[in-house]
């Protein structure tokens, strides 16, 4: 019997997701308390890793439940009872199979930026700062471009070997008042790869040649991870 | 000459926005930011007091230049370098003679909650939780009753003298998948005035009998602060 979880966390004041000997992780403060729960050694499988710093509105992480029958609402509450606060665990499911990263099906990122000439103490703990107005017409014309099947080489910090090519299902651009958002929809993605693209939108790259290119030093910044969130994970 | 200065921060780390003999204050970080830009010590007037833990999108406040010419930029960039993180300027203008207090219209409130059986750690700095789901139709009839010119009596924590009549030009409620946000546009406000609204509508309180009563006693709960933000003010 395996538990399907779904959790949040700010990513601020952690080393990213995956465990690490050193260093405060995601992985390693949700394994913390659900261990802690069962009174035995759990080690959980999540959808995906997240950088460090960045943020997740919607993780779904896996494991293999220690107990043969469980109460989900009570392993829920204790579970959130010994997380810290920047983290939470938001529902539980039991599954008979189920394995977190071999099954996500499409991920949803969104990236979210102010544009202002002076730091919004309000917003920058989550939000990337930019200092000047963006075209935004042009911004959605370059987002487009990634849409579909591609060799995101160009896009990529650290290939280790992978298949290079991945497919984009959407890739949105929002503006309400100062504030630009990017929600872009994919069913895997490389390493960087939605900063790496953020960035290139916001420095004004020719994704279509940048894509021909397969080759990272074509492409633009990689944008900071604050301004990134998981949103959603689907399956 | 006056500057008026519109600044935003998270209550979070603060004991309110007035200072006090004891503990980190918003008006105590500007003032020693602003004093450190002009080497004299400088006096600041909000256009009001936000309680301990409740947040500023738009705060403005006023003080006397004490230099007869300033370079508004560089006197903007200067006092963000010497502020804290939670804390940051956004405007700043030259007035002939300007009082942020005396001369405030309109002031907006947005208070916003979200609806979880469970703690989410991406919102729970800046939105309060409701554990079980409310009727929206009925919250927007009963905050519809607020609107217009009241004694709020019932809906003030300590009135010290002060006339308990204000006016409350609108009070809208949104819901957007698990959020609730109530958005309170007033003249002016009594103490506490917009979280015990809030705590009443949240309560279920029947809010025309409530301000018959002209009684605190009769008024739901006080909302949390922390799911409270002035989110802007009007000249």
């Amino acid at each position: 019997m395996h538990i399907k979880l779904s959790c949040e966390y700010i990513g601020t004041n952690f080393f990213g997701f995956q465990k690490q000997p050193k260093g405060r992780t995601v992985q390693g403060e949700l394994e913390n308390a659900i261990s802690k729960y069962f009174g035995s050694e759990v080690k959980i499988v999540g959808s995906g890793r997240t950088d460090s710093g960045v943020h997740a509105r919607m993780q779904v992480i896996s494991f293999l439940c220690p107990w043969e029958e469980v109460n989900l609402h009570k392993m829920m509450m204790a579970i959130n009872c010994f997380l810290p606060e920047d983290v939470s665990v938001n529902s539980v499911e039991i599954m008979q199979k189920f394995n977190a990263r071999a099954e996500a099906k499409i991920k949803t990122y969104v990236y979210n930026c102010y544009v202002s000439a002076t730091r919004s103490a309000t917003r920058d703990a989550t939000f990337h700062q930019i200092y000047k107005p963006l075209d935004i017409v042009e911004l959605r014309k370059q987002a487009a471009e990634f849409i579909g099947t591609h060799d995101f080489t160009s896009f990529c910090s650290e290939l280790a070997g992978k298949n290079p090519n991945r497919t984009i299902y959407s890739f949105d651009v929002d503006q309400n008042q100062d504030e630009i958002k990017f929600t872009v929809r994919g069913a895997s993605f490389l390493k960087n790869m939605v900063r790496i693209m953020v960035g290139t939108l916001l420095g004004g790259g020719d994704v279509k040649e940048i894509l021909k290119k397969r080759n990272r030093k074509f492409a633009g910044k990689t944008a900071p991870a604050k301004g990134l969130t998981l949103y959603s994970v689907e399956y």
